[in-house]
């Protein structure tokens, strides 16, 4: 399946085909030199795959983990981009999770103000997120995703086939973005989720998850507006995120907690109903005041109000100003009793 | 005088009039957090002049020279940007030479992905050339604008006052760069240096030589063809320039030399006798090996063809694809003898 993506002058597209690895150079023109990126706990065999169909390709792995999206690996890659002659015509391909594919736009961005770049997600994560949007970051003085470009990609590359190696927590970490996108956009998606096991419906829910996405951003690339849509749940969630030591809870599992946080009556159950098959706790440990503090901080903007993204129904939501303490009272429902 | 620059979606205006440092906030938004990035020889009055103007400024001064282009020290600025708390409504403001120029919109282009950047160059090279089209640039790895961003500034602001405290020998580094398009586009701008003395017509040369660029880069933002015109006397220019000490020849001092070298006849001596004017030599001592090694180096295509600029009559040019041995050849004519 190929999904358009059409943001101003720049039009490409997300491929979503099993085994699209085996084939990446029918879709990406790796005819040049390729500066495969890649972390150490992608399978070696993902990364021969694509070596082979390159014609000159020199790989980079680095640390699994946010400490990889720093300036000092960022120097690394351009390092070996620089040294071993990459032109204006080469490119550069990430393989793997959200932190090559956030490290290896922002690389290919400014590697000579701009060369080709070409995104494999291998997690569900990255897949129906971070891949498709063209923001690219590295952290910088321990703030996540503070420097950055927005920088479309040539071509996405979504192959479900290697997500059969990923840990079933991790699968349900991407899904549990997907079903973000649904309770925002699309009450259809949802019932994927609802009615069948989402683990098993991979096929079907990729695709219309990556489709939601691309509509959003296809309409607002740099989030003047509709994009805020995209942060239902992360008001709280990325609080929640801050305050934990890195791995303790995965990102989806925190936008989870957020999204419980902010809904209520039927919509809150059902949400619950779905967490509860995707094995993802909806009530956790944490220090209201500390969470409060991260919030605040990410928001920039204390004693002043925040856009807070609300689903009344699920399938459509609406932007709402609202002070801090709306969301300090939301916290309550979901610490652990 | 407001010269439009239109690009895509990023339309703004370079404005050129004297005394605009002293109104500075008639045209730039500085009623909000404002980066002031400046170079130690840069007149303190100029910086506290504008600093006057800001609702909350924050100054970062900078060493002179390329070795500000620098990875190390662009962390440095992204840094005072975390530190102050800068959001993606403020702004960062360059006030010198293309150093702070460059590194200063590279700092703009990917804080938070993209915060509002402002130029005001107070070199006439910078006026009236790297200011002009949204370059930005560090150094790396010992590449010259090996990392940077296409990003366009929101006005560039320039004063020819800032001019007078700039050693004669600057003046005329900047007015070589104006004289290339000269060459290229403008057989009227030409005249100009022809017929007075180009130190004193800084105010009919400025506003021309700007508007030349700010066509060439309108129709060619990313440089896929036309903007490779104003690498008229470059390929040669670049070359010695990278063989020579920093400082011990100017940029603009290195592509008048290049100009000369590809030109023949009529025009080279209408070229060489404004370059005469301008007090800038026409030959000098280099190793045309080490020159060519550059050359080839920097095109890095050795054995390939090259782009050439070619201006057979001023005013106009043409693009010529030839051999690495033709600008061996004419290497011979700016050789001092």
């Amino acid at each position: 399946m190929r999904i358009p993506v059409d943001i101003k002058d720049h039009a490409y597209e997300v491929i979503v085909e099993r085994g699209a690895v085996q084939k990446a150079d029918r879709y990406l023109d790796l005819g040049r030199k390729v500066l495969l990126l890649t972390e150490v706990n992608i399978p070696a065999d993902y990364v021969e795959c694509i070596r082979k169909q390159c014609k000159e390709c020199h790989v980079v792995t680095v640390k699994e983990g946010e400490q990889s999206k720093s300036l000092p690996v960022y120097g690394e890659v351009m390092h070996a981009l620089v040294e071993h002659g990459f032109t204006r015509k080469d490119c550069l391909v990430s393989v793997g999770g959200g932190v090559v594919g956030d490290l290896g736009g922002f690389a290919a961005s400014t590697y000579m103000r701009g060369i080709d770049f070409y995104n494999i997600p291998t997690t569900v994560l990255s897949q129906v997120d971070s891949s498709i949007g063209g923001k690219t970051a590295i952290n910088y003085d321990g703030i996540k995703n503070m420097v950055g470009t927005f920088y479309q990609p040539k071509c996405v590359l979504v192959d479900p086939d290697t997500l059969r190696t990923l840990p079933r927590r991790q699968v349900a970490n991407g899904l549990a973005e997907a079903l973000k996108m649904a309770m925002t956009s699309s009450a259809s998606l949802f019932r994927i989720f609802e009615e069948d096991d989402p683990f098993m419906q991979l096929d079907r829910i990729l695709p219309e998850a990556i489709g939601i996405k691309a509509d959003v951003v296809m309409q607002d690339e740099k989030e003047a507006n509709l994009r805020k849509i995209l942060n239902f749940g992360h008001t709280i969630g990325h609080a929640i995120e801050t305050t934990k030591l890195p791995g303790e809870c995965y990102h989806g599992e925190c936008v989870a907690l957020g999204m419980v946080a902010v809904t209520s009556g039927q919509v809150r159950e059902r949400l619950l109903a779905v967490l509860k098959k995707l094995e993802i706790p909806t009530r956790i440990d944490f220090s209201t005041e500390a969470v409060m503090q991260a919030l605040l901080h990410d928001k920039k903007k204390g004693g002043e109000s925040i856009t807070a993204v609300l689903v009344d129904e699920i399938g459509s939501c609406r932007l709402e100003e609202v002070p801090p303490s709306f969301f300090e009272e939301r916290l309550h429902s979901i610490l652990r009793a």
